[in-house]
């Protein structure tokens, strides 16, 4: 056990538990359900925020800010809406605090009681929609294309770090179009962003597709999601992007004058990822020594820990260190260089394994003899001594080799666990045994989808949109389905 | 009056709105005191976070995220702090809707009641000195140097876009040190990062010094504050740093061990800035005709405009604005060619001189026989006819040309209006006819301080640290005086 950390294999939901708190990520906070996130962990959040907030660049969109908070009334305006999330909102009721006149502290004073009460954004449709009304009038005001960076309050019962918080940090895109097909356009742009940044940046193979009818968004025609798996074969969705209609455009009353000057409702999308990406981020590639970090979103990618007695030798090696750093600095690596003296280099070194640095290397008077480097990758765990001659070419394709293996590995993790099911009762032993992805085939119907879910948990993920249609009969009641749908027991 | 703006002269206030308003900026929303930023003010506003935010980090300052509630009881632990802000707070109190029995649509879900309330922080000191105590031990864990970058909310009667909003973006420094003396000189760092960045980002002149006891931050020890002078001649608050001696420390036991092993409690400080930034940015530069914008702050810095008949004109236009397009990018401008059809030159010259793009390029065909283009300043509203040759060169001098003009016409109008005075009359007479920032003597007393704010609506801005010590007698009471202080009325 290393500094604490329970094994995956003795309480997987422990060990994540430890991995958040011990590499200093994030800790549960005064609040109930709030976290707060670390700096280290917040480093990385940051990271995902520029690579995300380029992309949505790059593809046209805008930031903007709209309230924190929401007047009850509007959320009544999308009945589907309003099912959907009256049942987790914060709700502000009072604007004042005061002194209590029996010398009970500081109290509620009930003269400021609000006139209509305020939620505390679950998610921002309503609100912007309220905006969209006055910035939309023709079709040369569309598309809008917007994107919010927020936090965001859904009052959850059962919390976990990251995954499931009541209050999360996230972005919502949320943009209007002229036409239907647009919409759908920009939708699948997005979740496709999704996917991309899923595999590319935080090296999780993500599974594409669609969602069932009972876990499309609350007041979408329309949900596009991508799925990861974890390693406890559970499946975390990792985004959406859901293509609204005109639902939001007719709650709202927001239509556009086309170039006839005929008017039109307006068509709608939102789409959205949250701080749980970085619960898939921990989840898919750390291992029983700590947190693995791909290289493209770790804060420090390199860290130089000198091995030294007597500040001679320190004085010796810093040189050199410093040197190094430069070198890899001036290929935009980002580098520690760890001198402090009040830690032994075996103590940095699990420091840096419990956070997931992808380089580590450590230099002693042996290797400025011999012009040489110790090199530990976090990913293998493996150690080699290397020439000193070009140092800085060899660590920035390592760091390639590093991101594409631990996207290689999380790969492999998902082929050998994605199931391909014929009867229920293979799905259930699976389900029990293993876990992991199952394909099956599933007869479209809700009361199917329900009774699967209260018979085994599992829920169907997605119905891919990467594989192509291949028609079957439904594992449980054999009517005809057009293709096999992804199950899981999710978080 | 360009597009709708009042004159200055005629309204100052309504001249604010109505930037803010036509230059797209911000707008009121349905939430009563809250705003909408838009995307052009947004992209202001990203532009003001990137560049603070490097500052803060080439400080050595990370950033982390803590909770938007604060539990009620946190409040009350710092004596000052709870009387500062517990008139002026959201409170959140149930966690549910639901839909009412007697069909009234949405209701608060009675049953749903927190058990003790929580506030949605005004500002984070408590929340994050809970915190604290979790992460210092030792003097090994100091400094400890955190900011963070939130959404806050203080329930404003009056509110102005941007200056005085119920919610507000902003960035919360919050450092802890071992010594008094480490945590006195972070706080007078970041009052000079601030004045830095006023001075050279948005080309706004400020006054530095600390604030009078009535006028200190709610639980600190010292304030120090950078003053701005708008041109109606009120001042406004542009930042602030305050040094919190042991108070938080104290009222959440925070101690550390010292090298000796010795309990000592740690130091504070904290420090912020906010979107009433972007009131000063206005304000402070912004003419008749609409938006000033410092080039180094401007989302768009050039824009090109196509003047042609016909599209064969235009495609000859194009051609070239796109060859000067990537000519300016390459050295880091950021360039907009509007080659949009639907709109007239006459009229987009209009919306980006209301949108205060600080250089306009003209191309016509005449233009391209002469190898000429046709620079506009938004600045001066000057206009000439350059060569081609080595534009790129020609715009980046510029740019930093009319960086600086703008800022040397503001400190010159604060030159002017910076009054030196001697009696309490002449003060009067000053404040009544002329604003502006008003130095004169004071006894440093609160009910002096209190009768002028009484009588005349001044308030002391700050004790200015710029300024050496110059005894004198108080206007009001005749008694001694160290040094002039900096009296104006303000935002």
């Amino acid at each position: 056990m290393a500094k604490g950390i329970t094994k995956r294999e003795d309480n997987y939901s422990q060990w994540y538990n430890d991995i958040v708190n011990k590499a200093d990520l994030a800790e549960n906070s005064a609040v109930r359900g709030s976290m707060v996130i670390k700096p280290y962990g917040y480093a990385i959040w940051e990271k995902i925020q520029s690579v995300l907030d380029k992309m949505f660049k790059d593809t046209g969109h805008s930031n903007a800010y709209f309230p924190l908070f929401i007047p009850k009334s509007f959320f009544s305006k999308e009945a589907n809406h309003v099912d959907g999330f009256a049942k987790e909102c914060a709700v502000v009721t009072h604007y004042r605090l005061k002194n209590d006149e029996n010398g009970k502290g500081i109290v509620v004073d009930e003269d400021a009681k609000l006139e209509e009460e305020l939620i505390v954004r679950p998610t921002s449709e309503t609100i912007i929609w309220h905006s969209y009304k006055k910035w939309i009038q023709s079709y040369r005001d569309l598309p809008l294309l917007i994107n919010q960076w927020a936090n965001v309050v859904r009052w959850e019962m059962r919390t976990r770090l990251f995954l499931r918080t009541s209050e999360f940090l996230w972005q919502e895109g949320h943009t209007a179009h002229a036409t239907k097909q647009e919409a759908i356009d920009e939708t699948k742009q997005m979740i496709n962003i999704y996917a991309d940044f899923a595999e590319n940046w935080l090296a999780v193979p993500v599974r594409k597709g669609t969602k069932s009818d009972s876990e499309r968004f609350a007041g979408a025609l329309e949900t596009y999601a991508i799925e990861a798996l974890m390693q406890d074969g559970k499946a975390l969705q990792a985004g959406t992007s859901h293509f609204l209609g005109q639902n939001f455009a007719k709650a709202f009353d927001v239509k556009f004058a086309d170039k006839n000057g005929k008017l039109e409702y307006v068509w709608a999308t939102s789409w959205g990822v949250s701080t749980r990406l970085m619960g898939a981020l921990i989840m898919a590639h750390s291992d029983d020594n700590g947190l693995i970090l791909p290289p493209k979103l770790a804060p420090i990618q390199v860290v130089i820990v000198p091995i030294y007695k007597g500040n001679d030798q320190l004085q010796a090696i810093s040189e050199k260190a410093n040197i190094i750093k430069k070198q890899l600095q001036d290929k935009g690596i980002s580098v520690k260089f760890d001198n402090r003296d009040s830690y032994k280099p075996g103590w940095k070194f699990a420091e840096y394994e419990l956070k997931g640095v992808p380089v580590r290397i450590g230099i002693g008077p042996r290797d400025l003899e011999n012009n040489t480097l110790e090199i530990a990758r976090r990913d293998t765990l493996t150690k080699e001594v290397i020439s000193l001659d070009n140092i800085e070419e060899y660590i920035e394709e390592l760091l390639e080799k590093i991101q594409d293996n631990i996207y290689q590995k999380a790969l492999s993790f998902r082929k050998e666990n994605t199931h391909i099911v014929d009867t229920y009762e293979e799905f259930k032993e699976i389900l029990e045994k293993k876990g992991g992805f199952i394909e099956a085939h599933w007869d479209g119907t809700e009361e199917t989808e329900q009774k699967i879910k209260d018979e085994t948990k599992a829920t169907i993920r997605c119905i891919p949109i990467d594989t192509l249609d291949d028609p079957g009969i439904c594992m449980v009641t054999g009517k005809p389905s057009k293709k096999r749908v992804l199950f899981a027991k999710a978080y």
